[in-house]
């Protein structure tokens, strides 16, 4: 079977997401937040981390590794912090409730943090950073994951890719949002190389002696991911490690599982962590202030044949708002994933992509 | 008059910092604090940020753009946080009671943060964060400047190079520690290239036309350094002037003010920010892990031709401990540096140097 381009709508495409959850057990609020998350990741363009892994979450769902009832609850806290343990829930469910936790209690003490452990794979970092803006808050969001990318020096993976996102209020533009990970690239961008047979920069990877290569075929059995500006995205990647893993009681490293590859039944024990700080209590000039610190990069001399300056997020709202009018252009191997998720959740796909 | 490398004694050195600021008008206390940072510096290694810079602070201490008897006090503040205005004294003075305040409310809520404006340049980052962690907290310290850095597709600089470091404590072994700048490569490496005569690499910098250069000849006047991992480190440079800049009613971009070339009469109104988490409280087990992964990392496969792994920090502690024992083995524009501080001191930096 094979799949072309598919232009849906946000909300047809949130109720199939709904549809396979609530077919594998999750509850109705939880595959409601689920199913938010993962559309407006697909509607920022990020379609690496939206609905191309729901067919993932739901393959775990029905083998155990991700219970569907989970309940994340408070294990730990103090005035302004808690330890948050997701019960196996999704990741989506689990950081959801971590952020929401974090605000109430930056609404109480000016900033919170919450640690998470025995969560999962969350989707992209950045839904949970523009969940505390939303709210008027400065929202940070991190996660470890199993290793992926190497340290300076090192011959194979050292730490994950450990995401790190940041949402910032802006006042008449969207937030300032970015949602990084401390690899060079992404692994999408070499397997992208490696399907048009072309060679890739010498910086993104190296091979299984710890050289760089610019070859992309041996990835990832025989080369690993370079941390992004070598001592400074593994010095990151460290301190992601320490405040999603080391302080939340999370598995780490080697210890966390694979969301994707790893045994089904069994929970992948994630970390991942949540800051939050009260613009109105803190600095309520904040938003006008992150409005014209944007108007003046707007306005900054440009390189030859560059159009525009953008600051970190605004590709992707300007896409959200396309989406929002237009519907997502779904790329086909979402298509494809989502019709194993269809198939698995026993619901009929094109009824979805047919009336968008 | 040429110098040479020169070893002194941390203490030496110390004395000698402490009386010139003392002879420029600075307070005990506050020349002390200022001495133990700047050596500190110096004994990690980061000859850049320390003693060296005396000789600047000295010169706008003398021009009134700094406040030689200047009281930073807390503003605003709430549960978790509080905003620190510097008094145009030293950034040493005002960054070190700011983490000071980080702490003392992490102490209650858990976790603490502190933005400063009115400040000038602090020396090192890491400086503010290992001050966290001697205490067994996560310390982190940022802070903005006047624009160095090209936004990915600009012409010129954008951002400062906006400095981030943070420490953790790790059990037997020495903090986690890195301090960073978000730009790719500090200006210092590109003016040691333009003396060597020796070219670049063309991700250092940009021409005065947004492109590539290879050419260091040009810096700083008519090329600009470019983002560490383009986006990445544009996007953490306005993640730091959020924290350091627009929260804390401190000068951004433009309207910071060059703390070495500037008016020296003129305060330069930096912002800074710190945060402090309260490890005892939120995870005790965290130095224990920390101190287990820094052995893994060690344990890990190297690359052909590398004898070690290095976490971050790790050389720094090296280098600290071999200064303890050794002294200081200061290079050459670090002693002609002093030189002229001793001049506006009245001091005799020989006397310091002869006596290790």
């Amino acid at each position: 079977m094979s799949y072309s381009p598919q232009v849906i709508s946000i909300d047809n495409l949130s109720e199939f997401c709904i549809g396979v959850l609530r077919a594998c057990g999750v509850g109705e609020a939880d595959s409601r937040v689920t199913a938010q998350i993962l559309t407006t990741t697909d509607a920022w363009g990020v379609f690496t981390h939206g609905t191309k892994a729901l067919r993932g979450y739901l393959r775990r769902l029905k083998g155990g590794g991700l219970a569907p009832r989970g309940v994340p609850s408070v294990v730990t806290e103090g005035r302004g912090w808690a330890v948050v343990d997701g019960d196996s829930s999704l990741g989506m469910v689990t950081s959801t409730y971590a952020m929401d936790v974090a605000l109430a209690k930056a609404r109480y003490t000016g900033l919170g943090y919450v640690g998470v452990r025995n969560s999962c794979h969350f989707g992209a970092a950045g839904a949970y950073a523009a969940q505390a803006a939303r709210s008027g808050f400065i929202g940070l969001a991190m996660a470890n994951d199993i290793p992926s990318v190497a340290a300076p020096g090192s011959r194979g993976a050292v730490t994950g890719s450990n995401p790190l996102a940041y949402a910032v209020p802006a006042g008449r533009h969207h937030p300032l949002m970015l949602d990084m990970s401390i690899a060079t690239v992404a692994g999408g961008k070499v397997y992208a190389a490696r399907e048009r047979g072309e060679p890739i920069p010498a910086t993104w990877l190296i091979d299984d002696q710890g050289r760089p290569t610019d070859d992309p075929q041996a990835y990832p059995e025989h080369s690993t991911l370079t941390p992004a500006a070598g001592h400074k995205g593994f010095g990151l990647a460290l301190l992601i490690e320490t405040l999603a893993g080391a302080l939340t009681g999370a598995a780490m490293t080697a210890r966390v599982g694979s969301w994707l590859a790893g045994d089904l039944s069994a929970p992948t024990h994630h970390g991942a962590a949540f800051l939050a700080l009260d613009v109105a209590a803190i600095g309520p000039d904040l938003p006008a202030r992150i409005e014209s610190l944007i108007d003046e990069i707007h306005a900054a001399p440009r390189a030859a044949g560059v159009d525009r300056l953008y600051v970190p997020g605004e590709k992707e709202w300007e896409n959200l708002d396309r989406s929002l009018r237009d519907g997502i252009a779904l790329p086909p191997d979402v298509v494809a994933s989502l019709g194993e998720a269809a198939a698995m959740g026993d619901m009929d796909l094109e009824r979805y992509l047919k009336n968008p």
